[in-house]
């Protein structure tokens, strides 16, 4: 009984304290995001102490930007993402090659061995999709095509990475790259999301009346709901992060000709939920770790490399859409979020990572997704939103 | 990375489970729920194994239940309460002695003595009221007057089992139980309710143009979801259940001209949340510890004085409504679903319970509240919709 009063205490605190930030933030002209990312650094246990981060925490956070996620693809269809397939993909590799090779290079000049360093720049890699779609979505933007070339990114992106991790790991464990092996875990994936992708929504363009019948017991929201689940599950399972999943099941489900009432109905979902997500995000900073200028000073030489590798490696990758549109894009696939997190805690546990690396690379992950959103966001208001263009068909 | 695979797959089968079998009970004309608790008990760990209760689950299905009863109190008035006072006051009084006398005299009789038996027959007493608000929310049945009584009579209930269990903890320990600490427990928990509600409602309906205006940053859902987390944290404070606070803020928002609305978006929250409440608790029902005929004859022996003696606490304490009510009443309060196991664990803990005695115990509270939802329907449609009488006034 004593137990549930804890949690609901919890519950209640990171509730209020994701609005008060959201709030603050907004009014100072920041995205709420950010606001909330900041009120869980201060309730968190490095200030105020009042929130833990624990088990059903976590869950609960995780349940919360799986839904983010889905309600992003519901607002995105697979046919605008195949329209800006060439440019995702190569924003997807350069964003990955450009990171990994800088991280890996910073690290080894600072000291570390080879295999270290390698499992460092690991950390520099993966872009959380989470930060830059609350942020496209907060501005209405998820329609412009530079939304689209990240969110189509941040899947390849996540493939990449998860490959990555792979190899980092065996090299650290001082173990043997198997080409062959690496090469069915990628090609699981990619098959996954092929047949998820091309297949469901093929299957729900010509089937969704099938969820307007009457004689169907279980509402639309239901269905789509339990596809959610499913698939960000069978997305852990081809080593891919489950928003990607949840991800998918939005973009089959906005083939339904119940898209708009199921956006409608998912927006409770997400303002209870996915506060959850970035006030925990936040409380994970520990400031005590980076209380010295040694500690300071290598966040802000790591959070540099970080951000312009990764910049770089998305404007490069965009740049046939113009500079403009492709600074935005270099800018969205900034953040690493809870991925650099998931990372620098594997380093920890292996022993690769001193407490000090660890929140340094923990600070950093963090550091690039509280900067990103109020840059992203002003970058779009300045600049008109571009039609996506069709890079599938020749002369249209 | 794992880890967020197992629990998205519990997660994932829970909820497909809950659908289908609250699919299959309304095909057979049962209430959604008694599908959802019999999923629960099928893929819960005394059959297939797919799912393990563990801390995580827990709080989603407090959650779950928390909204749950939020909704309940959505479609409630404080004033439509007070005008059953009386009659809920009576129900809840009898609803708890009459079934903790039978309770300790079964339990004497069989043999335990005096403290043990005051300590199981407190499992007899507390109604849990989620699986009765269920049935009368699915049945569009919250605005009649039985539904008014036993929700008023479940808060009353909740109380004088909060004493009683304090009561039989400390016997049980072989303490004094001192009338002074008790009376003081009595009175914060009342002052508690009667503050919040009377407090509360008042100020709602006077300020709650507020939450319309369009200056507000924050959504009256919002609003409202930390109202509900943050009396559902004071209310355990108090020693009350989380869902009676849960209650009392939905009650207070249902005051404002924003309840359609905010009824509207409570929907999604349902859907989503509720079924890990019921599943989860189906999924304790311990079968194995059951399969023997001298279990199963103490289960239905205790099942029947269970619910033989928790209607006629209801069923008297309504009788002024007429029979017909008062037996509706008397159904309504039976099942006593999550405070039965909870009694049930702390009784296992402390060395009171034989493994047997707790899984006879803990099936009882799920028979209960099982058998219930089936009998209620059926009275409810039965009987024609009576209007609510107003017990406060004099000739109207």
């Amino acid at each position: 009984m004593h137990h549930a009063s804890d949690i609901l205490l919890s519950l209640f605190i990171i509730f209020v304290a994701a609005q008060i930030g959201a709030e603050i933030a907004t009014r100072i002209k920041l995205p709420g995001v950010v606001g909330e990312i900041a009120a869980g650094c201060i309730v968190g246990p490095s200030l105020l102490g009042l929130v833990v981060p624990n088990e059903p925490l976590e869950v609960l956070a995780e349940i919360g930007v799986v839904l983010l996620l889905f309600s992003v693809g519901l607002e995105t269809r697979l046919d605008d993402l195949k329209k800006v397939g060439r440019s995702a993909l190569l924003v997807g590799v350069l964003g990955v090659v450009i990171p990994f090779a800088f991280g890996s290079l910073w690290a080894h000049t600072s000291g570390f061995d080879w295999s270290k360093s390698l499992f460092i720049a690991a950390a520099f890699v993966a872009t959380s999709a989470g930060i830059t779609a609350r942020v496209l979505q907060e501005l209405g933007a998820l329609q412009r095509v530079e939304s689209r070339v990240i969110l189509g990114a941040a899947v390849i992106d996540d493939i990449l990475a998860m490959l990555l991790l792979g190899v980092v790991v065996a090299l650290q464990a001082g173990g043997e790259i198997n080409v062959g092996s690496l090469l069915v875990v990628l090609a699981e994936a990619i098959g996954f999301l092929a047949i998820i992708g091309w297949v469901g929504t093929r299957v729900m363009r010509s089937k969704s009346h099938w969820l307007d019948r009457p004689a169907n017991p279980l509402s639309p929201l239901t269905i789509v709901l339990a596809l959610c689940l499913g698939l960000a599950f069978l997305s852990t399972k081809f080593g891919l992060a489950a928003i990607i999943g949840a991800f998918l099941a939005g973009m089959i489900a906005s083939e339904t000709s119940q898209r708009e009432k199921l956006e409608h109905q998912t927006q409770p979902l997400l303002a209870l939920l996915t506060p959850f997500f970035f006030v925990l995000t936040g409380s994970k900073i520990d400031l005590k770790e980076l209380a010295s200028a040694e500690a300071l000073w290598m966040l802000a030489v790591v959070t540099l490399i970080a951000i312009a590798s990764k910049f770089a490696g998305g404007f490069l990758g965009a740049l046939s859409l113009g500079k403009r549109s492709a600074s935005i894009v270099g800018v969205g696939m900034v953040p690493r979020g809870e991925v650099g997190v998931v990372i620098a805690s594997l380093g920890l546990t292996a022993g690769v990572f001193s407490p000090r690396t660890y929140a340094v690379i923990v600070a950093m992950s963090l550091l690039t997704a509280m900067v990103t959103p109020p840059i992203l966001a002003w970058q779009l208001r300045r600049h008109a939103v571009k039609p996506a263009p069709d890079e599938t068909a020749g002369p249209a």
